[in-house]
């Protein structure tokens, strides 16, 4: 390609507690070239910070864009955008507070902009799928835990220390007797992530006597994908874990509503599959909840891009926000 | 006064459900004049708007300010900022959807910019109170309802149709057997209310045989001051209201920082009066109720301005805000 022709692109990066996810994507969210590896690999945060740097380099090289890449976005669980580090993380390797803004932009030489992986999630949400054209809308992201973005007026709320809308950690009398692992009790991850769906499932197959595949499985081996695949079979146990799940959203996003009053309510993450969750019976319920001024007004949607790739893309525009921290 | 030497100012109008008060404030602040009116001697609103306009022409013609005033600023219970009207408040004389910004525009010839009294509270807090200096903090208002105010990065959260911030219709179990105005049951504020509290003492004077001067009080005359003075005194009963309501407004304050992540948490109307509500007893309850990540470091404030001069002086700045709405 002529050097004229060259267009500026930027790095997304996924960091998860399996896979580390890395993209070249050029301004139209066009993913120019991608590739991953096992974040697990990597205990020592140098080893990870070496790792990923030259991952990053090796997909600038083959994409041939070297020289265009504007900047690096990184979205990770409790990244914090105003420091620009990780901090405290449970799902990763490393503790306490990690500065990978600086490992990785020192090792690059290009700079570099995080966020939490729920905000970058709904960033690409905002940008490039069912959010779109939204300035005011909140992301909830059903993974191991309940992570939330919080979008208002067209930007990504960050609060006074960048830990804005831990949504996944807000209490309800529903879930007073499950301990989250924060050690507080009755948290919304507590029964709507994938994590909380497996509890539900085998608290549920202790106390009835219903049929379920899923008691054929090994306990290791029960997950939200397996209760949720079980479900669409018809699976009693596995349904009314699904309508346990979808009762606990619909009155969490009645009261999520009161505080910014947004045009929609996101889900995204693996344990946010549309195919298993029934989006009409959440809607009733938070429209049974609600104050009357929010009611027939807050639209529930599911993020249909695929895989991570609302996470992906979302980091990747972070270079491009106007301010900082975003 | 010299015309040369005259700066520009701005009408500031607190509209209440008792009184609606008015005036003419400098850009520093200084109230220049002031005036007030009952709200309730107007059932209709275009007498009202005509009492309004004719209040304000009045102030502008004592301070001699005409030909400087830059614009009008109403706070009102249930304003909508994006839309210059009154929907639907219950503690008013009007009912419906009430375009008072446009009305008094047209009266007074001025541009007219309106705000919930929440939010206009909070705007005065920012610029002229304990707030001062803040980019991020919440503000809850007590006084016949729980309303607030959230402030991000300096800016008032309005939200997609300006319905933000109406933390006192959150749901909390501590209120779950009570029925809200709204008609849902358990809202923050059928507890932290004026209101609230004189349920309250009605309850516990019921239920228990405690001595109390509240009990001398004839029921129509038992308000939220009522109950502040007496508990200053050591009324047993008394003080176990403040108590009661203490702890709702510090558990409440442990679910709501998880939102916003906000420097502090602001309390500000009728019925918190910083003498008589315990602020250790609140912080020490949000402290052992809130996720790790935020303990230590949210300060619990009460407003010292006199008056309703926040709501006033909040709504004074509303011409001066940068974007509208707000």
């Amino acid at each position: 390609m002529d050097e004229a022709e060259k267009q500026e692109c930027t790095i997304g990066v996924d960091l998860g507690g399996t896979n580390t996810q890395c993209a070249v994507v050029d301004a139209s969210g066009r993913i120019l070239g991608h590739s991953s590896f096992k974040t697990r690999e990597f205990p020592h945060i140098e080893d990870f910070a070496d790792k990923l740097s030259s991952a990053i380099d090796e997909l600038i090289q083959e994409t041939g864009t070297r020289g265009c890449v504007k900047g690096i976005g990184i979205g990770a669980p409790c990244a914090n955008a105003k420091m620009g580090c990780i901090d405290g993380a449970t799902d990763l390797p490393w503790h306490g507070t990690v500065p990978l803004a600086e490992m990785v932009g020192s090792r690059t030489g290009l700079p570099v902009r995080m966020a939490n992986d729920a905000n970058a999630a709904a960033l690409g949400e905002m940008i490039y799928g069912c959010a779109k054209g939204m300035s005011d809308f909140i992301m909830l992201t059903l993974g191991t835990g309940v992570g939330s973005g919080i979008v208002c007026d067209g930007h990504i709320l960050n609060g006074k220390r960048g830990f804005a809308g831990e949504l996944g950690h807000v209490t309800f009398p529903f879930a007073a007797d499950r301990i989250c692992a924060c050690g507080r009790r009755g948290c919304l991850q507590t029964i709507c992530s994938s994590k909380g769906m497996v509890t539900t499932a085998l608290r549920l197959m202790d106390q009835m006597e219903l049929p379920s595949s899923l008691r054929n499985l090994p306990v290791g081996e029960l997950t939200a994908k397996a209760i949720g695949e079980a479900s669409l079979k018809g699976d009693p146990i596995a349904k009314k874990v699904m309508g346990i799940t979808e009762e606990a959203l619909g009155k969490a996003c009645a009261e999520f509503v009161a505080l910014t009053d947004p045009e929609a309510i996101v889900f995204f993450g693996g344990a946010a599959n549309p195919d298993e969750m029934d989006i009409s019976h959440i809607t009733e319920v938070m429209e049974d909840n609600m104050l009357h001024i929010y009611k027939g007004k807050v639209k529930i949607l599911f993020s249909r891009l695929p895989g991570a790739e609302a996470a992906l893309l979302g980091a990747a525009s972070l270079p491009w926000q106007k301010c900082q921290p975003i």
